[in-house]
């Protein structure tokens, strides 16, 4: 038999199917789902329990007039699947290949970007009311997991919509966990309401909730009693309702026929209907199941063992700092550390398991964690935020105005600083030394490998100061080769030290200029390798000193040129008269777009091969 | 009889008085304010609906041990006369004078720094963790309005300490009111809680509500039965219930003895209790009762009229956005303007009016504006954002992840671009360059005049691109003496062109680079004027052009010096080999307090008389 996922090639080719043949579908669906990214990697768990809530999505909406926006977006692989890029997912996450996002640029049935959390209900919002000014019919659906409804800008979206007449559809998918699990009062208000109530079942059930009541009075079922008070009752979505939300649910988000049912209903309503389903993440591939925050994302897989293909690739910097901050917590009482829904990410997760008490995960929440920090803070703790580069962006103004106005100990940890690879524009950290090292106050550092993490890491606690402590996704190298030198605060290592070529590098870059200067001693060069430790201060003295002995001195960093680490140098020789030859090697000013992270390094000139090659072309007067 | 206020000289003084002076005391603390306030300028109506708020909350603790956190900080006036802070109001909000803000430097007794909205909570989370995990024991309150609690940071802070057992109190001060009318779910929910429930008026009651049902089993009373559903009861705080913070309330805020009890009861609880006292702003002078707006942020006035003593200081730069905006938008019906809860500060009332369906206020939610113009863009709008620049911050990562990487047409109208004045540190608009102009695709603009604001708006309309437009705070002026060239994409305008030095300006330095020229000319210097236009993309010809025929260049912005367009420049140059005299003049890399305007322009160096003084140093070779 010709299996039925065959016949989706184009949008709306879901219509065809025959109502008898979905549960086939989606189980063919998930058999590609896994296939499929158990060859390239990917993001499996979420996509596997949206599947039934995407198929009935598309059963509700016409492609691609309707405007469909996935929250996050790594759980849009069924949505591209329905839209005809099914062929394309050989190349998923790849140099060039799919994006694991929905990209408006990739497909027309793609409304908005996402990748960071929490932003689908005032795109939608937006789309809605748009659409009603323009006095044009499409629909709009927003679809957010329980975890991305912590972030504090989907409320604020509810906020705005609540009790409006903008014909809108919010799917809550509640499938209990953020990456891991989810914690604060929403995440336990959602638990009674999936308990305590039963779902919402029968077809007769569902009419006369969104019908009979017309939305919004709707009739009250499943209810407990609960001891002594009113307030025990459990009311489906209360808490939607009192923000002017029509709410319907719980809804089984695997009854696909029930879910297209009531997202046609909703659709019919003249305002924002929320329609809580239940989904399992995981579902359909029993590891994925079992360990869902293990299979969020993955790498290549063996499908029968669940196992990782890849082999070790050593240790990273992210289990560097998870054992560095443990290491500081056990000597230090006063340590505590942040996470924004990320312990196991950033590495908190061992930090959580030794001093639970000192560690707080607040949810899909940056900006709180931050203030949360600086509270702390002011309250005599050493809190460390530990974070990835871009999701810090979230809380620039938390950083601005609550830790650094304050002066308050803060220490950022950030992590995946620099180019993260598959995940693409939204996650590549490539613009943290530009949106911090200006922020008056802030220490910006930098290590040049695993060792000098560590040290900068205790260094860090101890100056009392807000710091940022940056560096990248992936492996950890050591810099075995030289005597290291003892951290100063503002002051550069100078590792080799000669006069004619000054390579000064940030953090990542430190190990390619070193292989640089190899590349280029065979040319004779004589090359001054200087890891900079700080981006802010800035070695001022170094910079006087390098300025003096060199007919070049190249810049390195792994962060967008613009405001970043060589516009510093650059202007700190031109405000000081210094004439020198100075050359920035950086990333472009645009986003960088999806790919191994090695590729992406090589085309955006980042390799010791390619930093050689700049030098030797500096000489031939190019 | 002596005045009671004149007891008030330190921290705690208060609890001297006797239960029956309260009222005066009160009325005193008033009159004081008014009449203080109304010689120096500052912040009115919000303190005048805080004054017994605040008595009771100095009743209930103890200063400096316990911690109190004013968000957004303006209406903690009265908090500084009980701390011994009364004498110092003749200084208020001037240079080196008593600062409208809470400030940790300024007293022990301001526990937290505030200046932007909704981080109360937060930080106040942080302080009572931070003593659990301490073993202290001292009080922890935020005072939260019910506009600030639009913003979603206070929200994830709900999220993350609902269900907690950390003891802390958090007051929602409910006015009904944040600068403006509040509007959305929020306020529409907590507007029936008012409505349709009784002030919890009793004694008996409220140590039943407090005690015998052990807070949080309370019973419900005051419920008005509605239609047809049980969902119509309203159960005061069910919202926040469900989220897991115990509610008390509605309470009357100007009823001392009553909010004292609930306090104390509150910090008797080891959990979060949400007190809910519903204030009048403006109370007890009736100018700033009948126009809060009006009287929330004002200048020296006479008490007799309420009239502004300061004459007419001609139309501000906001008036002329207000005019520009409303005559783009008759002509092209795509435009909608978009603002967080400031349609008076940013000129946007005019356009509600005209536009009613095309504008929009949000609430407190910089980052939902920010993304839900996103979502109008790509349903075919063209968003304007009018927002202060130090509140934009709040939005950068929105900026980063949903307009830019889309590369869609939103444009921010950046009010308060530059030094305000008398708010201080956490207002001055300081750093959007720094934040902006480094984003990929974003475009940057600022007008040297009225005309040019005017030009530019209609300019970035055109344009299709994400662009932000920034312009300062107070009166327009218009450079009269010169024939403007039109608008072109990444071009600067040269106002005068000779051959000695150059003076590039930005915006609101173009006026005092005129006026330079015309001190440095009576010295016989040559002085080239550009009026730069354009931050990104930087007008490289014309940075090209000046290289060549100039002995100085001098750069001026009203911007930080870190991630400036004096960087910038710096690192053309650097880039391009070529080797120039620099100089760039900008704010130094610190926060600027609070003062007069032109006092901190004055002291930072950024007058005309200031940047001729700074060439001619250059030519004595300092």
């Amino acid at each position: 038999m010709r299996g039925l996922l065959e016949q989706i090639n184009q949008p709306n080719d879901i219509k065809k199917i025959k109502e008898k043949d979905y549960a086939r579908l989606a189980k063919e669906i998930r058999e590609f789902l896994v296939r499929s990214i158990s060859k390239t990697g990917g993001h499996l768990a979420s996509n596997l329990g949206a599947v039934e809530l995407t198929m009935a999505l598309h059963l509700a909406m016409d492609f691609p007039e309707d405007k469909l926006i996935f929250d996050v977006g790594h759980q849009a692989y069924t949505h591209k699947i329905l839209t005809g890029r099914r062929k394309e997912f050989a190349t998923l996450r790849a140099y060039e290949g799919l994006s694991g996002f929905p990209k408006r640029k990739e497909s027309d049935c793609d409304a908005f970007d996402t990748g960071h959390s929490s932003t689908s209900i005032s795109a939608a919002a937006g789309f809605a009311i748009a659409r009603d000014l323009a006095g044009e019919k499409y629909r709009v659906a927003a679809v957010i997991g329980d975890g991305a409804l912590s972030g504090g800008m989907a409320y604020e979206a509810l906020n705005h919509i609540g009790g409006s007449r903008s014909r809108m559809l919010i799917v809550l998918n509640d499938n209990r966990m953020s990456i891991s699990e989810n914690i604060g009062g929403m995440a336990a208000y959602l638990g009674k309401v999936r308990t305590n109530v039963k779902y919402v079942e029968f077809k007769d059930d569902l009419e006369q909730t969104l019908r009979k009541t017309k939305l919004g009075t709707k009739l009250v079922y499943g209810l407990k009693r609960s001891k002594d008070s009113i307030k025990h009752f459990i009311v489906p979505g209360m808490l939607f309702e009192d923000m002017g939300i029509t709410y319907v649910g719980p809804i089984d988000g695997h009854n696909i026929e029930l879910m297209v049912r009531a997202f046609k209903t909703a659709f019919s309503a003249n305002k924002p209907v929320l329609v809580h389903v239940v989904t399992e993440k995981g579902r359909g591939y029993e590891f994925a199941k079992k360990d869902p925050s293990s299979f969020h994302g993955v790498e290549p897989f063996d499908v029968k063992t669940g196992k990782g293909l890849k082999g070790d690739r050593g240790k990273s910097y992210t289990a560097v700092f998870s054992e560095a901050v443990c290491a500081l917590a056990k000597e230090n009482k006063r340590i505590a550390a942040i996470t924004a829904a990320m312990p196991q990410g950033t590495g908190l997760d061992e930090f959580a398991k030794r001093y639970p008490e000192r560690f707080f995960d607040v949810g899909i929440a940056e900006e709180h964690a931050v203030t949360f920090a600086a509270g702390l803070a002011a309250g005599g703790f050493q809190p460390i935020v530990a974070v990835y580069s871009t999701f810090l962006q979230r809380a620039y103004d938390q950083i601005v105005h609550d830790v650094c106005v304050g002066e308050l100990p803060v220490v950022f940890a950030v992590d995946r600083a620099g180019i993260v690879g598959n995940d693409g524009e939204t996650h590549q950290g490539i613009l943290d030394i530009s949106y911090l090292s200006h922020i008056p106050g802030m220490t910006v550092m930098a290590p040049g490998d695993a060792t000098e993490l560590k040290e900068m890491l205790a260094f860090a606690v101890r100056l009392k100061k807000p710091v940022a402590l940056r560096y990248p996704r992936g492996a950890a190298i050591e810099i075995s080769d030289t005597a290291r030198k003892p951290l100063i605060y503002g002051k550069a290592e100078v590792l080799f030290s000669e006069n004619e070529i000054a390579l000064l590098a940030v953090g990542s870059m430190v190990e390619p200029a070193l292989k640089a200067r190899d590349i280029l001693r065979g040319g004779a060069y004589r090359v001054t390798v200087v890891n900079m430790r700080f981006v802010t201060p800035m070695d001022e003295e170094l910079l006087d000193d390098v300025a003096e002995g060199h007919r070049l001195i190249v810049t390195l960093e792994e962060n967008i040129h613009a405001g970043g680490f060589g516009e510093k140098v650059a202007a700190y020789y031109a405000g000081h008269g210094k004439k020198v030859q100075l050359k920035n090697i950086a990333l472009p000013n645009h986003y960088i777009e999806h790919g191994d992270a090695e590729v992406l390094r090589e085309k955006y000139g980042l390799t010791a091969e390619k930093i050689a090659e700049e030098v030797r072309a500096f000489y031939r007067g190019e």
